[in-house]
């Protein structure tokens, strides 16, 4: 049995933040039933690349729900909606602030109806403060927090991290969140309002660099790929491209300089101590990339994993996909699609031993499931559901 | 009363992901003994900067926790911890694999004392896998998994995350996993093994990424800060630096070109539309850097802001730190340490309506709590707990 079977999670959310927190939730067993647009459904259906004019975006943060098509501003669409969300553990919605209440479904309506309720919000700013009307996006949250700034090769070059961390971070603080909420429900009864900002959750995944800031008053500053108080732990550049070694003590070091067949390196006044590469590191930078120039990342990788230097190749994710813990711990895995096909995504990384999940189902065709939602919720037969559906009752 | 009140962690991991996990459950109201080294207590203990010599590093992810100090051979020392972990709910470990097992602390040993017990392990690769003894480092894990391969200028300069997103993510998805089995406990009655991979998680959080080389075959690159599919979506130059624009749809570039005081760029043929924008992109960089040249970035944020514009400036962190939503949503919060004194760190993202925290506690001195728990777990008083103790019995 899967740890949250047995939990109903309705879900607004489109694109990222809000379906990434409740693809968790579904891949740990949650039933998630995600209500959509008449048509045309989460705004990321329509997001390439396509395999037979499916998304694969929508499709790699969707699998395990199910979709119910319904106008939310239609007077019976609403009334169904109410009902189906009394029998449901969880809310989660990612609107601008304000959006849900004007739709009727504020976290107040609905939590005097069905008190059990968890109702989870995930939006650029949280639900209070001056900004929370402000509308947010992935790259501009990345830049006002400061996370741009301390990555890239110097505090000129700021660089964004290369895939949405802001949304995504939100999406698992705000499962940390739901989850969290139900553990406590177990004990009071009551469900409440978690309120993920993604503002917040940048903030609190920069701790160190945030800390440091507040009680020194000296921001950090991109580095490239150098450790702050570490040395060497760097990209350094083989004939083929950059590989990454982390020779965290002077031992290390010492074994570095043999196996890159420079032992004066770590003879050389100026590189014996920890402060002192530090301080030269340029220099030491210098010396590292001219011995390194002489042979290929693979050969480095398999010189340095003998003689036990940390070290490891920067892949492109083709290459990332190669390697063999991939395979041995399931961490691709296959959804059959009825219009896509067979489709390869990434597992959950939340293992539990006694409640893994083997298989995936896929994300669900745009409406597949109103009919069978409806006759529940409306205590009709499917039939009936089937004619009230085809009637555009809810749309 | 905070959601996971009652519940107890034995806290064995030291430095980054383990610590930020039981930081998070700590946070949420969990009781976390770290068990620290003799004398010197978690390596970040050790970390710079300083604040009366107590490590910033080391306060920042361990506010609201306990510290006992053991030697984890002694067997007087390692009686007591067995107790001590019958007492428990969580233990919580980022030991390379087979470490734990060889100091008599494996899973199968501890749930047998105690099958309540949920132990969740934190490491680079796994607990399976022939990658699984392998030591592993953020820097390392960020190069292995592609993460670093899609940050930066181009496909030649990759760049690393600049915190340590392998870690800390870890720690999150670690968090996540440990309540989940505390919720599925309530129904089952048992705990079971967490096993969270820092190569498990990036994989699943670079999903996007991952899917569209699974199945297209085509690895995405490095493109700066531009996106991939919507344009002008960019980092573009100010008079005095880089800032954010966000202009997701054709409406949006003829407000962005208005604003910025060249409205002929809406209707130069090469930008009409967002694929004739994304194919141009070269020559419309160049046009959005002339025009943004004219004024500062706060300048133009205010007037993009006014038009309704998505944009933003690249904060370095004492800036993002002045953001009113800081004070407005106590982003940041203050711990009072006994030796540093009053320290500023980043408030737990993970807000939650009913069982908000409004105060945090310091992180530990090393072994402040010895004594208690040993007088609570041998059942015998403080004053005997304290001459056990300064005999050096558990050291």
């Amino acid at each position: 049995m899967l740890a949250l079977e047995g939990i109903r999670v309705i879900d607004f959310s489109r694109i990222l933040a809000g379906p990434f927190c409740t693809m968790l939730m579904a891949d740990l067993g949650a039933e998630v039933i995600k209500i959509e647009r008449p048509g045309k459904g989460d705004d990321s259906r329509a997001y390439g690349p396509f395999v037979n004019e499916e998304s694969l975006y929508f499709i790699s943060v969707n699998r395990n729900k199910k979709s119910i098509e319904l106008n939310l501003k239609n007077p019976k669409a609403h009334d169904f909606l109410l009902k189906l969300i009394d029998t449901a553990d969880v809310v989660v919605e990612n609107f601008k602030p304000g959006v849900m209440d004007h739709l009727g479904l504020s976290y107040e309506t609905l939590s005097a109806r069905n008190p059990r309720l968890i109702y989870c919000s995930c939006s650029g700013y949280g639900h209070s403060g001056p900004l929370a009307m402000k509308s947010a996006y992935d790259l501009i949250i990345q830049g006002i927090t400061g996370m741009m700034s301390i990555t890239g090769p110097d505090g000129d070059h700021p660089y964004k991290v290369g895939m949405s961390i802001a949304d995504v971070d939100t999406g698992v603080f705000a499962a940390l969140g739901v989850v969290t909420a139900l553990y406590q429900r177990e004990k009071t009864g009551h469900g409440q309002h978690v309120d993920i900002a993604m503002f917040d959750v940048l903030m609190a995944i920069l701790e160190n660099a945030a800390t440091r800031t507040l009680n020194t008053g000296k921001p950090p500053t991109a580095i490239g790929n150098r450790h702050v108080t570490i040395c060497p732990f760097a990209a350094i550049k083989a004939s083929d491209g950059f590989f990454n070694i982390a020779a965290g003590n002077d031992a290390l070091f010492v074994k570095l300089a043999n196996a890159l067949e420079d032992p004066q390196m770590a003879e050389d006044p100026r590189f014996l101590t920890n402060d002192s590469r530090l301080q030269n590191w340029d220099a030491l930078e210098a010396r590292l990339n001219a011995a390194a120039s002489k042979k290929t990342i693979a050969e480095w990788c398999a010189i340095l994993d003998t003689v036990g230097v940390p070290a490891g190749p920067i892949n492109n994710m083709a290459q990332a996909l190669e390697n063999p813990q991939i395979e041995a711990r399931k961490v691709v895995t296959t959804v059959h699609h009825p219009v896509a096909g067979d489709i390869r995504t990434v597992a959950t990384p939340v293992r539990l031993s006694d409640s893994a999940r083997e298989e995936y189902a896929p994300s669900p065709v745009l409406g597949e499931d109103t009919v069978r939602y409806v006759a529940e919720i409306l205590g009709c037969s499917e039939d009936e559901a089937h004619a009230m559906v085809n009637e555009g009752a809810f749309v």
